[in-house]
């Protein structure tokens, strides 16, 4: 999609409705068919002890990566709901940004399976930060 | 732990250190030997698209229960990592507060598995809204 | 259930449908309202390089726990379906026989989250080898 | 590696001494560094209640390929064991034979994060059937 096209997208919309994102500083950076991005600047009121991002923020960033990626698939009559979520912690979360980008694996009639890569920028080089695999369910009005 | 007890101890410790948690709001009220509670009042700013807590505000709490629970079976010279977490989500997060609560399954030399039951209070009536099951790692110095 | 009904029971017919079940020697050995027990002798042929219980066949048993566990909810007219497992390995699989108990956690109209957890009983001593969560489906015909 | 190498390496003589793989007949096929695939022909002895492969045969094969992607980047003086596994089953398991290629994702000292995505091939066509992601531990003697 173009800038233009996810501003005005289902997708971009239930973003927006969501106040956690906004209150986080996240935007959503991509969105393709079947894929988003979600970005996330340091702040250091979404820290752990050691001062590097919280595994909770990191885990939002995996599931709404993944959720927005599946709703890029549905209409925007149909809601969506994470069923589950698995998430992997590779590295710490020690860096200027998080990036989140999130694939649909499986589309099925109302189950989508779903991974999220999410990497950590510093100084411009980014690492993988954490890797997670989720159940989402497409629920119909 | 009697409250004094709590307050003093190296886990309150390192969750007051956590800023995510006194940024949402989070208190730790309980810890016992292997295991833990943790409390959220809601607010607006950890909604998703619904007004209901968000799925990664829920993840937080989960990780960070089974995360005391074991910090609490280890010495204060000793930190604790997140390896993986896996939640699933039961029911919609609609009330008044979050209550999770940690509980360690299997301490190893190295490796700590542990289960998280997550509710929502609404009214006084506590519903289960997740459970989690995740696994973490000492680190000794 | 008494054990005559477990035997006339839906569950127990679709266990004995499954040929992988009878092949390595397992039992449906207690099933009631959401809960379900399957037992398995130790067998030579269902080890990993160092004699065990190969992890998969504690991940077998803890899937068909949960399962049964899940189907002994549903009328016979419903088939019930694996979406996804996940189990933390907590002792090696070394004794006599494997004990899987599952619980059903939550039942909802089509998704199904339980619980199972794996014990190896060696000399007649339980001890927990493994636990799993995982999310099931109902499918009505 | 070539042919030759696999055979002789410490993945396939570790891969040889788990009866459980030569029993249900499933092959080691190919072993990179970080990578590898297994191959099982059907068989109605591994089949769920519907004849098709039995969860737990494919979750065996996702936990191996990742467990041997990964000991194929240790040295034979280490062994190899599965902390955790969590798996997605995507579409039934009919056909000819299942193909689990497993990958490495992050080999830390001591913790590896693997992937596995297995395949059910039928008249020649492949089909992804489960995604799974697990964590592993190297025990070094």
């Amino acid at each position: 999609m173009s800038e233009k096209n996810i501003q005005a997208s289902h997708v971009q919309k239930s973003f927006n409705a969501q106040k956690f994102m906004s209150h986080i500083g996240a935007q959503l950076t991509k969105v393709e068919e079947g894929y988003c991005e979600i970005t996330l600047p340091f702040d250091e009121n979404l820290t752990q002890q050691n001062g590097f991002f919280h595994a909770g923020i990191i885990s939002t960033l995996a599931d709404n990566a993944a959720g927005y990626a599946s709703y890029s698939m549905m209409d925007d009559s149909s809601s969506i709901l994470t069923i589950e979520l698995k998430i992997n912690l590779l590295s710490p979360g020690i860096g200027d940004k998080l990036l989140a980008k999130g694939s649909v694996v499986k589309k099925g009639k109302n189950i989508v399976v779903a991974r999220s890569d999410i990497f950590i920028i510093k100084d411009g080089v980014e690492k993988l930060c954490a890797i997670s695999q989720s159940t989402l369910m497409e629920l119909r009005k």
